[in-house]
């Protein structure tokens, strides 16, 4: 697998070999660590990683920041707030910067969709040399670490993916998580239904292979093995109808009923930061059954394992080892 | 002492051992780095610590920051405006993120009394497990290693603390330093005055025991060992009677006739920023017998202290040495 | 050259043999990391540089990080609108309280012409106690790491700088970077040629000791060694006459037609960031002529330079070896 991966960019490229082995390496790392009080591997000692902040994000930037720490990788971080976007550069020239500056990986959260994609072929025209790019949110496109880091939690709790029924409820039409999970759970073989008023399903759905859709939480909630709570993206709401607040708590929110008419074995999920008292109860985010705090738990795992694979493999493909 | 301490979150939460503890310790740390060229130290290395800053502070972060890498830690900075805080994420489900990210410590300054308290009790519910919490000022209330570090300081300059007489000048009522410094310097036995209009000064201080207050800074400045500046908090100002700014200068700032009082042994004192001319001339603010940029550079051995008093202390703890 | 060295403020108080001397370190730098994937050298362990912006730049300050890191150096980052500026702090206060944490350097990026030299002036009173300065850019003064790299980069690309005809074309009055390259190429024995409307060129300009200057772009280009084109610093022009931004383009801008006129030999440069169709046309920014990437990456390796000249040199001065 290494050999191939430069970059992170998009699930929908990654074979289910590329997936699983990001997996695979995720739970390397968290075995490594785990219990250790001195987290510090040598793994990326000496290499540059630059975190491109269009937008903004705790816990991305925080995870990855922490992710290249933990491998002694030095860190920069850069946001829009303080780079020369605002004296009119374009991405391309910003990129291009870091890449002469020396980045082994650039990871980038941006508005617009597929600018992690342009950005690659500009610092990286021919595939090889430059920086890797790592997708760490591109408007409503792509969100790969997030999806990597669900399943992974997924495994974790529910002993595997596949024949799995996964329902992701709310707000599917700004999310870009919806768009990354439901690929990486289709090619890991699991059902996955979304569960959103029309107004909030993405464009096209109807096409998405194996991918159900409702606007009935209630009729789908008990034999669902996952409940994937979305965020509702207030800030990418422009204009339009939507619903009330009130009506979207009472049709998609997670209350206290909806949540004990789940399975037993079932989990809640949430890619945060999550408004309690709207998208899912106070109480019900604290259950034992909501997985929310492992998520971001295996989130640094995830991205270790994505800038080793993505570094490292880049390394051993450069040097011909 | 170490066994015992999980937070920082408040003086008036510690023994006078405890105090006495960290001060020894900072000392030591100066002692230490004293004259060095290499500033690093292999103590925290691996551990990974937090500063989540909901206010803006040069001095507070840096010096944490500082503090931090100087053993090697890997210090990671959130500040209010990028993180999550915008997108309406909870202090509690920011605490929890943090911790599930792998936080040795969280370094929080925040606007409103006692959210330190809070994170501590979100993020380490049963007193050991999770991350140390460290208050780096939370509203009106406290800033534990501000007395901290100024009481270092006074012990350097002035030989010890208890018996001596010191000042605290100006806005009593919206300064953090005040509240952590009357609980410290009671508790190592100085002899406390606050001299303010009053009108600044903080509610039921008649009921502070030990305490004197009065508006004559003439009066009481002949025969004091420290005089403390503070600084005008014109940001935490919301409407209200307040005196001038000529009158605030003309009877609370420390002008040359004011300093020309004051003993040869005495000293002068602002936990920053300062503004020249309005608490403090501006010649005044650089004479011998200030010790402004001493009580600066204690901040980082003292947080040192702090952060190696937590963490050690609370690996030792968890792992039963 | 290396034990007289504190601070670089300026150009024009450097020899010709101290500007060589940062130069040859800087291609040793080069040399030393060419090829390398564990881009870490010991040099600076221990040692704690600040970064103090008080206006935005992605280059320059992700540029100095880089440096810093690579050489093992704690990098502290602080921007204006995160610092104790906003409470009123005086530039000399931050100054003297990053010197008493303990900064070994302070790079100083300020909007005022001189605040580099007034703040190596306070923390520095005695030209050998305390940080080292490094101007960043200060107003429309200088910006000496700029104009060394853009003579490394000469230097690498023509063989030397002496004879050679460089151009500095477009927004002369508001650029930091005219001051600094004008000074180094002439000590360096270039011909300098300032091509703007007569609105845009620095007042006094005719005193400028063996440098013309010319509205007529097209009169010039054809036998210059060196085209450097400018940034257009729209937000520094505050009213005043400037020409419409299509005239701009006509007449400063370097177009196809333009850059075609241009000796085989000749390079173009541009200190970034860029605006593509404005100063310089889309596909000529992309030329192989053009060195804007090559500036980047000298950047540094010039940046290591400095910061390795002043802090080692200061340290072997203080030590007496």
């Amino acid at each position: 697998m290494g050999n191939k991966m430069k970059h992170l960019l998009d699930i929908a490229e990654l074979s289910r070999d590329e997936i699983l082995g990001i997996m695979d390496e995720a739970d390397r790392f968290r075995e490594t660590l785990l219990g250790r009080e001195v987290k510090k591997l040598p793994t990326l000692r000496g290499r540059t990683i630059f975190t491109l902040f269009y937008e903004n994000s705790t816990r991305t930037r925080s995870s990855f920041e922490t992710a290249g720490k933990w491998m002694s990788a030095d860190v920069i971080n850069l946001s829009a707030s303080s780079s020369s976007v605002k004296k009119g550069e374009s991405l391309k020239d910003t990129g291009l910067t870091l890449s002469s500056i020396g980045a082994d990986a650039i990871i980038i959260r941006h508005p617009s969709s597929g600018a992690a994609k342009r950005l690659a072929d500009w610092v990286c025209p021919d595939g090889v040399q430059g920086p890797s790019v790592i997708n760490a949110g591109d408007g409503a496109h792509q969100h790969p670490t997030q999806a990597l880091l669900d399943a992974v939690t997924m495994r974790q709790r529910l002993g595997g993916i596949e024949g799995r029924k996964v329902l992701i409820v709310g707000d599917c039409l700004h999310s870009r998580v919806v768009r990354s999970n439901v690929d990486l759970l289709r090619k890991l073989g699991a059902e996955v239904v979304l569960v959103a008023p029309p107004t909030l399903l993405p464009q096209g759905v109807e096409n998405w292979e194996g991918v159900r859709h409702t606007c009935d939480f209630d009729a789908e909630i008990a034999d669902a093995d996952v409940v994937m709570m979305l965020r509702v993206q207030q800030e990418r709401m422009h204009g339009g109808f939507f619903p009330s607040h009130r009506e979207y708590a009472t049709l998609y929110g997670l209350s206290k009923d909806r949540a004990a008419k789940m399975k037993d074995s079932a989990i809640i999920m949430h890619p945060g930061p999550m408004l309690r008292g709207m998208e899912i109860n106070d109480a019900v985010a604290d259950y034992d059954s909501t997985a929310i705090l492992q998520q971001v738990n295996n989130g640094v795992h995830v991205r270790m394992a994505v800038l080793f694979t993505l570094i490292a493999a880049d390394s051993a493909l450069k040097e011909g080892r």
